[in-house]
């Protein structure tokens, strides 16, 4: 199997600026043709880092993909370590600059400064595949049979630079072995307890599968991963193994194939043709933007409210006054109240709804930070819960509560069914 | 300056399957406090490949913190190879025993499986943080002046263990040089004419500060980072420089100590004692939750609206059938009636709306995957605009649309005021 190293450049994921998230892209993507990610370095944007990081990267890896550090501005190093690594000169490569020029054009300047022509200067030993999403361009290095790649760092020109070129690129040019994944999601069972259970299935597991423990939220995912040169005898393998593992789990596990929560959640409501909305407080809206994420929700999500102020939850959403002022506008009542109006104002099947405190100042009755009630109502039915997660950051706690209902949800779908 | 090195252990990093969002966390945090991160090194889950990291990270680093593989399960190897590293044995420790049953006790686990006892076991000579938030401890080694730090992985035991135990400590442990760093946020101003622009400013800056050129979506960040012993002294020498860099440019600078757009909004709504409300369709809540993402929020935002399905934005924001008849729902038109409808029902001086298609199937009219139009309107005023953005995927898309959306308004509220 080939393996990959993957070098990110750039002071402002090792400051804490930014978030690497062009590793992941690539490395699923890697995944999907069977390349294996050995190790991710970031590293300061410096010419002998670079040159030191290359180095070692080809000790354990087939291929290289750098991101990062090719910008036009002065504290962007990359392709000169590059060049330096090879022994190789930079020159202005002709296609390149056409192509750079036309791009440029494209988008209305029409005068090209020094330093956008410096773009377009590349190892001459180098294959050049055009970014046509930005001004710096992809180079290809190859020594001794091993690739190296050196794209830009924004992710939204990494993308198709990878799923486009470089992909379609190395399935031609290796024949590689397959690695396929199936995911099982397991709820309600702590993961020591799991292990237990499982752990004569785990050790039977034929030799070219392996298993992984990974807990998202309060639920488990088991990660399946089999190896070998023919994919759909590995497809097989899996189902196989998921077939005697189910017995041993069953009430647990809410999907045996997707992963994301949402995306399990769109496969059940495009099946039973059910739609839904969401009512929204303490999630400031990460609830929607979670349903509406997975490409063809338009289908079943009908809409939702953000009611922030308490009057905006009475005006729009109809609760009623009496109850805030009964029992606060963080209870469970006006959860409940919150999810039927919902339900009501969009017309769905299911309707969603949270009411809390995200911190990290404390909600207007004085009520905890991190305390939330959220009801998941399907048609007649509805289900309060309520959650309290004080240690959690604002964001984290928007995430976490979000991704709680929707489980909670495919639960209460999942056993309907049953 | 100390010198930290970063290593994530785990193959669901190095698979594509999760964010790394605890280097960045920890990042942010050691910055803050002086501590400058020379490298991250995400690996695999194996006890040679760790001994040979922390062997390496030794080399370049005071300071190593190694989060993940610390689980009860079987396929986490770190603290064996920990141990190993130091010449040590793995002992139980009877405090973090301890404090382990009383954790289960409080979430109702009374029976302690010999798996969760392992988490107690420890090396003889490391010191332990509890964790008060998951059942794996973090543990401390010191050789020769030199520190690891080994945490779980998951985001939130990471944080608190960070925050409340580690960070305190090394402030304790050393006396270290300050890093106090500013941002200048520029648009409007393409990257390359921006540093052209303010190259002899650039070239002129004293030693001990650093610029970095950070584009996102259509802005670009300066961050100008200062190193020195004395905190107050690099603030004001932050501000002079600022200072001076402002007139080169200050046309297009949005804001100059926030980094987050919509933070610097933030800023913007409390000193001027204005609300805001959202309507929302392609962005499906993404809009929303980024401006509810701002810890105080609830001071400005009152709600937002997200009309997925066309019926319901004529419901509940109003908008005339007629429109959607002529000019289809992705239309300048429906843009800004939705804006107007959405700021009567939530009686705010703001409201934003979006309407377009996210992809990647095509949108109820045929209109153009990555086409959105969006309504900025502040008061009577109202602005729309259209973004044609194809190659984005579907949630880089509502990010970028987001961000592209609030970074108009604060455009807006800026050139009003001046």
């Amino acid at each position: 199997m080939k393996n990959a190293v993957l070098i990110t450049i750039g002071d402002e994921i090792l400051s804490g600026n930014t978030v690497d998230t062009n590793s992941n892209f690539i490395a699923t993507e890697l995944k999907n043709i069977g390349i294996k990610v050995s190790q991710i370095l970031t590293i300061s944007d410096e010419i002998e880092t670079i040159k030191k990081a290359i180095d070692s990267a080809f000790q354990i890896g087939d291929l290289i993909i750098t991101t990062g550090g090719l910008g036009p501005t002065r504290d962007d190093k990359t392709k000169k370590a590059i060049a330096e690594f090879f022994n190789d000169e930079i020159a202005l490569d002709e296609v390149t600059f056409n192509h750079l020029k036309a791009y440029m054009e494209r988008r209305g300047r029409l005068e090209i400064l020094e330093r956008n022509r410096e773009q377009a200067f590349v190892p001459t030993k180098s294959k050049v595949f055009q970014n046509h999403y930005g001004t710096a361009p992809c180079m290809m290095m190859e020594e001794n049979g091993k690739l190296l790649f050196s794209l830009p760092g924004v992710p939204y020109e990494v993308k198709p630079l990878i799923k486009d070129q470089i992909i379609p690129y190395l399935q031609e040019k290796f024949s590689l072995n397959y690695i396929t994944t199936r995911i099982v999601s397991v709820v309600g069972i702590p993961e020591s307890i799991l292990a237990d259970r499982i752990e004569d299935w785990e050790l039977a597991l034929p030799e070219n599968l392996a298993l992984s423990y990974l807990p998202v939220g309060t639920r488990v995912k088991l990660r399946l991963t089999a190896t070998g040169e023919n994919e759909p005898l590995l497809q097989q393998q899996l189902e196989e193994e998921i077939q005697k593992l189910l017995p041993l789990i069953k009430d647990n596990v809410i999907a045996t194939s997707e992963d994301k929560i949402e995306k399990i959640l769109a496969e059940i409501l495009v099946e039973r043709k059910l739609t839904i909305s969401t009512a929204e407080s303490c999630t400031g809206g990460e609830l929607a933007k979670m349903i509406t994420s997975v490409p063809g929700s338009s289908a079943y999500f009908l809409g939702g409210i953000i009611a922030y102020a308490t009057e905006k939850k009475i005006d729009i959403l109809k609760i009623k006054k009496e109850t805030v002022e009964e029992f606060t506008v963080v209870s469970e009542q006006v959860a409940d109240e919150m999810a039927e109006g919902c339900q009501k104002l969009f017309n769905t099947d299911i309707a969603l709804s949270t009411t809390g405190v995200a911190g990290p100042g404390k909600g207007e009755d004085g009520k905890e930070v991190g305390t939330v009630f959220y009801t998941v109502r399907v048609g007649n039915q509805a289900v309060t819960s309520r959650l309290y997660m004080p240690h959690l950051e604002r964001l984290d706690f928007m995430h976490f509560v979000s991704q709680k209902v929707i489980q909670d949800l495919v639960g209460i779908l999942i056993s309907e069914k049953n």
